[in-house]
């Protein structure tokens, strides 16, 4: 039973470009209950941080408590943060700069805040509850509609000079390759991210080849979603199968590099793609890093697939709230 | 005047491929002298051993010193190494594999060897003597025959699980790229280390390029060195010169990939190619790096060419002697 008279409990919110998502955990970090709300960044900052903080009421509401025994909210947003500050500094895909989060937040809901980037968030809730903290290196890669990295350093997450540090969606792979948005070529994204996916399932379709998926949503593939992605591989389609290898074969790439450079543990895989497609991706992923790790530096270094899914980022953020307040 | 009661002296040994150089430091890390000998690796891991313990002893006594004043010896090896058992794991530039590096100059020298991979030691001692360990997070880069790697994360030398991190000669960063020795393709010291810059410039020759070098070198340009290269470019050899542009902005590529992954303050270069070519590669390497490191993420990282030279391996050996027995 909920104990009510004090702050035992944490909220943690992955504040994402289409979702908001806010868990309730207890002093535990064990899930208590959580609540999603659609982000409608076109809204502007300010009706996106009213959203932010109704959710969190609401998740709190839906769990029998009340916000008084809330002792922290920990927050994961995407882009450039500024945690000192409780600032974002820069997010392309919610149109943000220069944005006063914590101050915000704190304002509607009279709890403390702590902001931290999303995929340094996600790192941190598997770190803490998959991990279980006992790697003392690992390497995260998140791959969603972008792709993103977190870093655990001698057991401490790793965030660099400047807080940028994990920005391995950016690792120029292939120098003659396909152009980035970030104006590079051939960054490990452009390969594996569900928009290079999805472009390259929309390529060969236009190309003529023929795939389940266009019986299932039609020529222009609308609403094509990862999980499309893997019923039209268990259906069968080549076609799609091929490119989603391909993808893992270039995610591989980028896991030996990371792994030939830091000798980690541990290396992770999550985000959205991953969740959808793991079964898929991942031997295909393990065989290509395998083969360009150097020789000797495969031993002790496990490539595995997150099963937190969606979860990793209120879990992390939470894993803040508590860090943070204890 | 030397003080002959107290070990107050530390030599730091470098170990390569060709030669062993060994330097005399006093307790604060001035050097007193230095002595090289050439390797003789094709004589066998014995042999070679007792070539280093004799180097040492001469280095010694060249500065009036006695063994009985020396606390520790440092020495870096290339390839894998076992520092805690003191053991060369494999080595092939030497042909070496399970040697008791320690154990043999120990027994031959009677003071306490310690040994670490040449490549980490190199950063150290730039970590120490050049940066004056004030930057936080250090990325070096180590360019000669092949390229190797250091990493300082978080003010402390960073190895990783096994003790193999920093190999970012092997980052690939061109999935189609020429094949490299490691087996995969396109790795970075494909594009930029001596062999990389060699063979480019013999093919082109071949292809009948006009070039400074035939002139200097006969037309198979035997014992070709980078300080051959450098005249030429000073004599205005543009074939040669663009060779080696194409060299530093692969290099730029590889500094680039890893600011966005560590976000450093510092990115040291150094190595036998930078100590050659670093005037004529490093406006090259750090124009190449601005365009290709993520937007926002250049600013505060530094990117500059080790002035230790040659002596960075032996100063980071005896820093390793120092910090083993204080």
């Amino acid at each position: 039973m909920a104990d009510n008279n004090t702050r035992n409990y944490l909220v943690g919110v992955d504040l994402g470009g289409t979702k908001i998502l806010a868990g309730v955990f207890d002093s535990k970090l064990q899930p208590v209950g959580a609540t999603k709300f659609s982000t409608k960044a076109q809204r502007g900052p300010d009706a996106v941080l009213e959203r932010v903080a109704r959710c969190v009421s609401d998740a709190i509401d839906e769990c029998d408590l009340d916000v008084k025994q809330i002792s922290a909210v920990g927050i994961g947003a995407p882009g450039a943060v500024d945690p000192e500050h409780g600032e974002v500094i820069f997010a392309p895909n919610l149109g943000w700069k220069d944005i006063a989060v914590v101050k915000s937040l704190e304002k509607r809901l009279d709890i403390p805040v702590f902001l931290e980037n999303d995929c340094h968030i996600c790192m941190l809730g598997i770190y803490e509850q998959e991990l279980k903290s006992k790697p003392k290196n690992v390497v995260g890669i998140f791959i969603g509609t972008g792709i993103g990295g977190g870093l655990i350093i001698d057991g401490e997450p790793f965030t660099g000079a400047n807080h940028t540090a994990g920005e391995l969606g950016h690792m120029v792979i292939d120098v003659n390759g396909p152009k980035c948005n970030c104006g590079n070529k051939g960054c490990f994204e452009v390969f594996a991210s569900r928009l290079a996916i999805f472009r390259a399932i929309q390529s060969a379709i236009k190309n003529g080849d023929k795939s389940e998926l266009t019986q299932m949503l039609g020529e222009d593939l609308k609403d094509l979603r990862s999980g499309d992605i893997r019923k039209a591989i268990r259906r069968g389609d080549k076609v799609v199968e091929k490119i989603v290898e391909e993808a893992a074969e270039y995610t591989g790439i980028a896991v030996a590099n990371l792994v030939n450079l830091l000798n980690p543990e541990v290396v992770v895989l999550g985000g959205g793609v991953i969740e959808a497609l793991g079964d898929e991706m991942m031997p295909a992923i393990t065989k290509s890093a395998k083969s360009h790790i150097m020789p000797g530096l495969f031993k002790n270094v496990e490539i595995i697939a997150s099963k937190l899914g969606d979860n990793a980022g209120i879990t992390g953020a939470a894993v803040l709230a508590r860090d943070k307040t204890r």
